[in-house]
């Protein structure tokens, strides 16, 4: 039950008030998945320039990454740098430079084309709706994308929309999408487009998940350090998906649960620069901290009834 | 085990995208009461002008309501005028007037001093010590407080922090108050201040309580329709403060319920103008709508395992 991911393998440089990073690995493939790989091997597929650190890509390698599917080309590999606020809330985009990603037409080796969950990182919805094409039968697709892609390939993200499961995106982008500014009826929205279910990313408030059956809450974990909010949410989708793929399960029940390693994922995350906190996140770790979640948000209604 | 709440008895002029209203019945002694009184009887002390609506007075005493502690002063009633932006998640005051609020001291009669669980709304840090003074043996005080009081009154606002057991207030007071932005820091701060816990609340994002042995997070409820989120913050603590009185118990778990309660008076509150919403709330829709946060946030574990 082979879980397959395509996105962008990127080199970032993050300004926040605690340091700095340059070239550090990123990309929503690798966020993806080196927090999905704690729970269930991964394929990648993505393209990387000749200048790319293949050492770090060797070490994901180790954990059960599968980088058959991606490509080396000639040129630089595409690198994205960032500032963030003194509280993080907010980041502007200080430089994006394309290179080999610009492209980028994503080829799935044979052996991936079996893939039965498969994410579709923020990438353009033309080679999302082409990666697609390549999976032969996959039992659950879920896909991010971006405001930029809303804004200017509206039309085939909405066909997009029509062929895949879960729309996992966060909240301005929801509310850009549905044009509605209430994240419940922006969620609706999609759900009335294609999807069967929407996960809603807010951020320090956690994620909202709805469907026809459910909607459900997970909070953002309760950290009094954060290092970097910079590929948070695509932890999410890997600990979401990862998730899914380890059990197959995919009743209303297991999907809260997914919900929940999903929001642990994106906790690590931001507990260190770049990807580098997964590399000491181990299995009990993560068991732990989705514990946490249960301390954090459980409560027993039987208690005190009604007078 | 007698709840008391001392705080403003307002009239109210709110715009929102959805509608107006003039004069309407607010501030934080009713919107505390109309919340808390759905769970138990509660004892008010405040201050009108002999312009406010006695009619509406009348309404909230069938209710269990007893007014017993508001005073009818010569002058007009404190009067709040504000605009909210079209996604309500931000407010302009335009007008405040005192008027007999000025000169507000509170006093309690005495079968108010017997009170066991006390409320000490949003009025001057003096003021809420004054009151304290006044009560014989509260067993559980909570308090509230604004910005205004933070910058203006420090130093007495701090002694008051010494002589509560829980401070109810919202992310931005919380980040005023201790100087830090990170909200779990910022609860820290409060809890080696005095009091034994902290609810801070965040609006559409829920609230989380802090204390010695754990830190709980409520969600708000979902609403795809918002139409005044004045005084929801005050009908929380009303839910939170009448689950405790109504119960006496303050157990941690039973304090997680009494949050839930919380949330779900905060959204009840915002679905209507005012306090109009509490019109026709009974017990059995506000013990559906906490089953409804059950439902919202609860997981299992359990489910899946660890491959």
């Amino acid at each position: 039950m082979s879980l397959l991911v395509v996105g962008s393998i990127a080199l970032d440089s993050v300004i926040t008030p605690f340091g700095e990073t340059a070239d550090d690995p990123g990309g929503s493939a690798l966020f993806f998945s080196a927090a999905a790989a704690l729970l269930h091997p991964v394929q990648v597929v993505g393209v990387v320039g000749r200048d790319y650190p293949l050492g770090a890509l060797k070490r994901l390698e180790a954990r059960g990454i599968d980088l058959g599917g991606v490509e080396t080309a000639d040129g630089e590999s595409f690198r994205w740098k960032g500032k963030y606020s003194y509280d993080l809330s907010s980041r502007e985009t200080l430089e994006t430079r394309l290179g080999v990603f610009a492209g980028f037409q994503p080829k799935l080796p044979p052996a991936f084309r079996d893939a039965k969950y498969v994410f579709l990182g923020n990438i353009d919805p033309e080679l999302q709706l082409g990666v697609l094409d390549q999976v032969k039968a996959p039992r659950l697709v879920a896909c991010d994308t971006m405001n930029y892609w809303i804004q200017s390939k509206r039309d085939v993200l909405l066909q997009l929309l029509r062929h895949i499961d879960y729309l996992i995106i966060n909240d301005t982008e929801a509310r850009e999408l549905s044009g509605d500014w209430n994240i419940y009826r922006a969620a609706r929205w999609v759900l009335t487009h294609g999807p069967r279910g929407v996960v809603i990313k807010q951020g320090e408030y956690g994620a909202i998940l709805m469907d026809a059956e459910m909607l459900f809450k997970v909070p953002a974990y309760p950290l009094e350090e954060v290092f970097d909010p910079t590929g948070a949410g695509d932890a999410f989708a890997g600990g979401f998906m990862g998730h899914v793929a380890r059990t197959g399960d995919l009743s209303p029940d297991n999907l809260r649960l997914a919900m929940v390693y999903g929001a642990a994922m994106g906790s690590f995350a931001v507990e260190e620069f770049g990807i580098r906190r997964f590399d000491d996140v181990d299995r009990d770790e993560v068991e732990a901290r989705v514990r946490g979640f249960r301390d954090l948000v459980h409560f027993d209604h039987g208690l005190g009834g009604t007078p």
